[in-house]
């Protein structure tokens, strides 16, 4: 396949959008430690659903720029839903954030959804202070809260709950 | 051990309150199906918990009356979170509904809970009218709604999700 047409396709910033594969896995650990918004439990758990990602558990979209995996979403229908999914997790290496990148690998998260024949996708993610720029993400990237589970995570940390029905492409 | 005592210390109802055996596989599995609150595929998810609980993944406390399981719940820590843990499942045969069998399993659930450190319990079900019955006794257990997906597991089928925030132990 011509690498040209590619990056054409994917916005012309050298951009290539596809699955993550085995070899991915240094790309990723380092993308989710280095964006230094989780702990080593989150990172563990993360790595963990990317290897059942790997073993088709989850859908895996990964943004590839300059020869690396430079960010990640990790999905999955919701079991016992018609047509919901969970974005459980969404990481952009810090390096390339404001870039837009997230903002691309999101629609693409949407699109697998739609694709598969959902038509909402449902983010949990935390309340606080430090979380404000990743709460915004999601607003502006069309979600609405859905609820507030207070102290879930620890006390004076709260998940938030976001959901997002996806229209229908024209 | 004295079953006369074990009675008497669940109540004088010849309740005995003991974690889920392999045994109790058909116990469930009828409740479950008798109750007639959940599909085919509720189920199948709930008998693979239970499955899964018997293996360690989670708790499984049962209510043994006249020598059968005739209710049990299964119920979870939440992962990466400090002391929250989800109730996945609580379900009492219906023969054996209106005897506060449900309110007595409940307490039990909550103590596990306690004991293991937890100090809230979230519960996600669904917001149809026939589940009127299931939200009301959340309500009265103590729970309060902690958010709404709209049209979650079908359009029409909300997800309400409750929590009860423990209280401690005088």
């Amino acid at each position: 396949m011509d690498m040209g047409t590619l990056r054409a396709a994917t916005g012309g910033i050298g951009m290539i959008i596809r699955d993550l594969a085995p070899g991915d896995r240094d790309d990723v650990r380092e993308a989710l430690v280095d964006c230094a918004a989780f702990s080593a439990a989150e990172v563990r758990m993360a790595l963990d659903m990317v290897e059942s990602g790997l073993n088709g558990d989850y859908v895996l979209p990964a943004v590839e720029m300059d020869g690396r995996v430079r960010a990640y979403a990790c999905l999955g229908k919701a079991i016992l839903t018609a047509s919901s999914w969970y974005l459980y997790w969404i990481c952009v290496h810090p390096a390339y954030q404001g870039r837009g990148i997230g903002r691309r690998l999101q629609d693409h998260v949407e699109e697998i959804v739609r694709q598969a024949g959902g038509d909402r996708v449902v983010v949990e993610t935390s309340g606080r202070a430090d979380y404000q720029r990743t709460r915004s993400f999601y607003r502006r990237a069309g979600f609405s809260v859905s609820g507030r589970i207070r102290d879930f995570y620890k006390t004076g940390d709260d998940c938030v709950i976001y959901t997002k029905v996806l229209g229908r492409v024209a």
